[in-house]
């Protein structure tokens, strides 16, 4: 039968999964015969139960639970419920993941109209007992119960006015119990039954209120934040009180045993003597930090520096310790590998490493590689920060920090970005139309949108800072000017954003630029020798390429070539092509194209230092190019010499229902060959012109949208065809490679087809996802957290790809493609490429390389290496240099 | 080594693949010792090699062409362009399946400026040879050279003004002579060369011809709407020439062996003496019956009815012939399986049977499932209709005929069905909110729209008549006029409409019901006795139900819930909840629509005497109920209590950017669970007053729209609360059964785990079809064409299932949902459910039944019988007892 309740002295201290973090950390700190407070935890497989079981606790499980509880007691030599010498506890929860905060704990569990009296008696405390045991109930009636918190205080004021006092501390152990009698009574009233005399009671329902707490709320969106399965449950620990706030010679504390904000090699904590935990948090007083504990007790003190420094090499990892002293002894109440800011986690790692504590593959292991992000931006000055503040708040839509004067439109912030200055944009919202403003711009801010809309999607594209969703902001932009909570301001005043926190600053505040060095490289130099995937950058211009290779991208994975049409050199003669009737017009307008995505590529190409480059062709509906506004449809005929209703028919007929499923990709190739001549021209005559600088380019030429064999066949030829004009005409060889982008369901089932044209396969996840759940990224915001909160699905999928289905399509076409030919090569460009998880997966199931935005690279080399330590697989030789053998 | 030609005296008659079926019936007549005028077939891989290879046919093929040319010169005692004796040719296109007129003939090939002169001797007919010499240059022109055909008619008529005469037959052999010598000196300036004196060369660039003309648009377009592979390629018959019109003695003509119109037995047919087959067809001189053959001459009859006797018995089907009399002599053309109507089909098939000249399950193949259509509809009164005159035509959108009195609203149309008036409701095009009035009129007309507009789709759906994209209509719907070409029609006057043809006529027809009866009966008792699936039907009305059970549907695969939600009674209870911010305002709202709902229910119940029904709840998305122009808000709003500003914001709301992905299906029911728990309610209740009358019914709940299991488990729970809670209340105890669609490809992709909460899965292809292709049926519409005409499309995804990507998915589902649960039934109710390609397909995977359009029902119920004649596999017991076995 299994077991599902174990003492402290009995569970696997390396079995998390079983124990949960905290209770596997209390069983070592046992086996190590360090001073724990005494207890059991109960399973995650007991919580996983407890919600199979239909939300109860089964009676052998109760039995159990009950077995060990007279065990603790009996070494403790104090019983539960006691007048003399009761047996007091906490309840805690204790997941397999840290999870701060986010579930129920209960203190001081064990306290009744008897109890109380013996717990005063001992303390010699009166006083302290009554507040413990009304602190109890106000907490048991919270938590377990569900009363509400306010009509305990308001209870607690009535009482306070009564005696006529101003503080709770004031109230005399007669007020207490008078306050208790009056708290019971309410319980009563509220909960239609006597508040529970019986401890057995009081702790079987409170370990049903800590596997409850798996699944509120805040614990479900913390699980989603930090792609923690909800299958997982919660372990609770069953611990035997210790009390910090006896007096004088008692006291608790938290402490770290490195800086967990620099990663510094010291001890570095705090405590509070005659003191419990919630008063240490609380910041009412002011806490010593814990050198000052050599002072006053050095014989503690000594044991708590051999204690951490023996936990820190046991765990190999920089440790964050609580503790209490109760009457002048030392007890540990958990440990656990400490948080860390991402500067201190790469210093830590590194310093282990020199310690000869952990080799480099484990040191790569100790990053969450998300967390490098905060290094990858340009950050604030931290002293001119300081002395600055926020004047409103938005969503963190794209990290960094940022600063310039406001612009209210993308025309204007190029414009005065061409002049040199520095503008931050500031929109409603943003439309394809803002692209090259956003991009001029050193920062985006709206005032509508979440964390999918537009300006977020494409500023985490850019890697460009963006707060998004700042409802503070009114703006007028007919007399430009922006006002925020009543103050104004105009162009010529400067704004300072922090897309990593959503902050919004009514002044210039000075930023750095990030920079891949010190303990930072020698981590990514240790990732790249232990990664087999390879990393490339979605870029669509010199200026991302050129970052991209600064961290170290080793291609590109995904250029995007409409992002140059929405230039404003460059609309004119899209929005041309798409309003000619006929082929002869279309080459007209495309011919003006022509040079200027000649000279983009050339630009790229240069950037990349002939690293392979991937070329997608034209992707996205032609109504994105056209406007759709009265007013700017007038303007735009006038201009192309058309009336305003011709145009506006144009417009209309290219009005879609869906136009996420609608002609774009390779359809307009199809549609429009034209269009896939002018790229293919464009693509190969700019690396003709590189070629003659020594840069030596082979060309990707990726058709989007495929989802038939003979769709790609159409547009291949005509790619083809294209190429070898061109070459002919300038007497030039080369090699170049046709694929695809697999992003639709049907691609990736008929994968081996595909493969027969397709020399490569980039799987688009982003449209993937969409079409292999059947709802855009546009609307599913709707609905989407409705599914969160009713834990249908646990992540976002467009953040993190869903392995399940999405996933099996990918593998789908994996094997399909490695069927027609094994020697495909295999990426994935949406979005997804650079989340760590994400990438895992691709290193696990076979891709050749990851690419994601240039801010992201070295997130997407650690989180290869990571994969690749974890599952090893025979790594290739570096892409670029096969690539150029290949030559 | 491959051999790509054969005599035909070679060929193998029973292998249409390889030789087409012309080719293969002249090898078969040729080896019964029938008049064959001799000669060899290419291959049909001759014509996919001549692909293959870039669209030239290889030395090696032109050899065999050459040898065989020689073995039957050799035979004929002919030899090609010889002066004396000159051997002639017809080279004709033949491929597996018949495509009448879609591909290229020459006739008379081997002409030239010596053997013209042979032929002129051997005929004593000079006039008569150069004319086949001038007709021969122009036809070559034409089809293999591509030269326009109104260069040469201007020559003929430039000549013959010049020579003062009307007619072509009035020129002399002499003036054919000049009009030679002009029409060469015009292919020399035209095609750069000489016209081809070598039949060698004209040879081989009439088979290049005929290869290429498999590649035309005509025929493509053809294959599409026959379901004929592109892959197949057409093989090519170059056959002795013998002539008609060699004076009185010659003639030719065209002979079924049965009615092609009726189907009745006897020999029906026509030719002209002195004529070739071009006259035939031209229909300038009146061709006289084939009996009168046997007045004229006794023998050539004789010998033809024996032959055409014959021919029926061998290939055990009613036979459509070609003949040629020369000089008294006949020769056999070709032979083919004739084509009939649905009619005569059927009773050919039954008389071959009870004439013992084959099986029932041979008759069940003969029959074309799709041409059941054309019985299944009302029809006009054939003799009222020979009368009648059309006044414009539309698209024949729905088949079937009706008429009415011009209805202009759907609330008209409504109100005047109620009172008993037939109505034909003509729109300038219909949206949801028309359904009521589409149902209540008795054929729908609209201006606007093509086979896919709402109008067509939802017509279809009913089995109603509709005539669609009607552009000669000019609505005035503000006085209630319509105008045709100039002729005013009130509401008063009738209109009848042809969806079969798309023919509109300004008065009156009568109309006559379809039945199952008689012979058509007997087939679709045939049917049943082997068909192994299922067939229900898609119906939302008793009236459709009704209409089923009449063509044989076993139980309801679709009842599609929102429907009932449209009517002029319901939509303000919908729209109440939808404008509810409540979840108390919703529960109000739909506590009116319940009562409806259930009558709703406890119609299609008792119209299905007990069979199952699938039941779909609420499908589209919100914004479907509401209005978007700004007076229908207006007024809505009035109605409502509430301001223009607050509805405008709801609607607003409910705006989604691509609706098809957005927030609908399954993913309503998350948000507000109230709305699946009133359809249970409903669903529930109807079952148990039905039960009081005697009808057993197993409600079968399915949840549109899954994507993952978790979304399935939840709205199960609330589904079977709800029963369980409506069961109790009613100390009532019933089977219902809770499945799903799967429409999304995850849920495909995940079927393992949907099973595990499913009991049924109902493929929905339409929108399976949409995402796994990626696009949408609305948008599609502007590109498909072009991706027809590029071939890189064959047939219609919405119409045909794809096989390849979306039965892939298909087959992944099926295996994944069996292996959880190896009983479980799977459906089909997507519109491919009537398509009879798409059940093989179903038969083929193992589907438990298709579900489609009551008309489609008997198609369903031939081509379920077809796939398992060809496909056998073990029958299961009929739905309807197992269900009731079930109880």
């Amino acid at each position: 039968m299994a077991k599902y309740v174990y003492l402290f002295k009995e569970a696997d201290g390396d079995n998390k999964a079983l124990f949960g973090g905290k209770g596997a950390n209390l069983a070592k700190m046992t086996s190590w015969g360090m001073p724990v407070p005494q207890g059991f935890t109960i399973t995650t497989e007991a919580c996983t139960k407890y919600y199979d079981d239909g939300e109860k606790i089964v009676d052998s499980v109760v039995e159990e639970i009950f077995d060990a509880l007279a065990k603790v007691e009996a070494d403790a030599g104090k019983k539960f419920g006691d007048e003399e010498n009761p047996f007091l506890v906490s309840v805690r929860s204790g997941a397999r993941a840290s999870m701060p905060g986010m579930m129920d704990t209960i203190l001081n569990l064990g306290l009744n109209d008897v109890s109380v009296k013996g717990l005063a008696r001992k303390t010699g405390n009166p006083r302290f007992a009554y507040d413990c045991y009304r602190r109890f109930i106000q907490m048991f009636s919270d938590v377990v119960m569900g009363s509400s918190k306010s009509s305990f205080e308001k209870i607690i004021d009535e009482i306070k006015e009564a005696k006529g006092v101003k503080q709770d501390t004031e109230l005399t152990a007669e007020d207490l119990q008078e306050l208790i009698a009056r708290f019971k009574a309410f319980y009563k009233e509220d909960q239609g039954q006597d508040f529970p005399q019986d401890p057995k009671v009081q702790l079987i329902e409170a370990v049903k209120a800590v596997f409850r707490s798996w699944n509120n709320p805040r614990a479900i969106v913390y699980r989603r934040m930090n792609d923690i399965p909800g299958s997982w449950g919660t372990a609770v620990n069953v611990q035997s009180m210790v009390f910090g706030n006896m007096g004088d010679t008692s006291g608790t504390g938290v402490a770290f045993t490195r800086d967990p904000s620099t990663g510094e090699k010291k001890l570095y904590g705090e405590y509070l003597m005659n003191a419990q935990g919630e008063d240490v948090v609380a910041g009412i007083r002011t806490p010593m930090t814990i050198d000052h504990l050599a002072e006053t007790n050095k014989a503690v003190y000594d044991q708590f520096v051999a204690i951490a420094s023996r936990l820190e090499k046991e765990n190999k990892d920089m440790q964050d310790m609580e503790f209490t002293i109760e009457e002048g002894r030392l007890y540990m109440l958990q440990t656990r590998n400490g948080k860390r800011t991402a500067r201190a986690a790469i210093k830590i790692a590194c310093d282990l490493v020199d310690e000869g504590m952990i080799t480099d593959k484990e040191a790569l292991l100790k990053i969450e590689p998300k967390q490098l992000d905060a290094l990858l931006h340009p950050q604030f000055n931290a002293k001119a920060l300081k002395s600055a503040k926020a004047i409103c708040q938005g969503l963190p839509a794209s990290p960094g920090a940022a600063f310039g004067k406001i612009s209210f439109s993308a025309e204007e912030a190029v414009e005065r970005a061409a002049k040199g200055e520095k503008v931050v944009l500031v929109r409603l919202e943003t439309s394809p139309e803002d692209i090259e403003g956003m991009y001029a711009a050193q920062g985006v801010l709206t005032a509508r949108g979440g964390m999918t809309s537009h300006a977020a999607v494409v500023a985490r594209g850019m890697g460009a800072c963006c707060v998004a969703g700042c409802g503070a902001l009114k703006i007028d932009e007919d007399n430009k000017l922006l006002y925020i909570n009543g103050v104004k301001y105009t162009t010529e005043d400067y704004l300072s954003l922090d897309g990593s926190t959503g902050n919004v600053y009514g002044e210039k505040i000075e930023t750095e630029e990030a920079s891949v060095s010190g303990d930072f490289a020698r981590i990514m130099e240790w990732a790249d020798k232990y990664r087999a995937l390879q990393v490339r950058t979605n870029a669509d211009t010199p200026k991302d390429a050129a970052t991209a290779v600064k961290f170290g991208a080793e291609g590109i994975g995904l250029c995007r070539t409409e992002h140059m049409f929405f230039a404003e050199d460059r609309i004119p003669a899209i929005r041309e092509m798409i309003v000619s009737t006929t082929e002869e017009g279309r080459r007209k307008a495309l011919a003006k194209l022509l040079p200027m995505q000649r000279e983009d590529f050339i630009g790229i190409y240069e950037a990349m230092e002939g690293r392979p480059v991937t070329i997608r062709f034209l992707d996205p509906p032609l109504h994105e190019f056209v406007p759709h506004k009265e007013e700017e449809i007038r303007e735009l005929a006038a201009n192309m010499n058309l009336t305003y209703e011709e145009l506006k028919a144009i417009v209309d007929n290219l009005h879609e229902f869906n136009p996420m499923m609608g002609h774009r990709g390779c359809r307009l190739s199809v549609t429009y060959p034209e269009i896939a001549e002018m790229q293919t021209q464009a693509v190969i005559e700019a690396a003709i012109a590189v070629s003659k600088k020594g840069i030596n380019v082979v060309p990707e030429i990726m058709i989007p949208l495929i989802g038939d064999i003979k769709e790609l066949k159409y547009v291949k030829d005509v790619v083809v065809k294209t190429a070898e004009r061109v070459l002919a005409e300038n007497n030039a060889k080369m090699a170049y490679h046709i694929g695809t982008m697999i992003e639709i369901p049907r691609a990736a089932l008929t994968a081996d087809e595909i493969a027969k044209e397709a020399e490569f396969f980039s799987f688009g996840t982003n449209d993937l996802t969409q079409m292999t759940f059947g709802f855009s990224r546009d609307d599913a915001g709707k609905f989407l957290n409705e599914y969160y909160e009713k834990k249908i699905f646990e992540s976002d999928p467009f953040a993190r790809l869903d392995q399940v289905g999405v996933g099996k399509l990918v593998k789908i076409a994996i094997e399909g493609g490695k069927s027609t030919r094994p020697d495909i090569k295999l990426g994935i460009c949406g979005e997804h490429g650079g989340d760590p998880s994400t990438i895992e997966f691709c290193h696990n199931v076979g891709l050749t390389y990851v690419s994601c935005s240039p801010y992201r690279v070295p997130i997407a080399r650690l989180a290869a290496a990571q994969a690749n330590i974890l599952n090893p697989r025979v790594k290739p030789a570096p892409m670029s240099t096969r690539y150029i053998q290949e030559n």
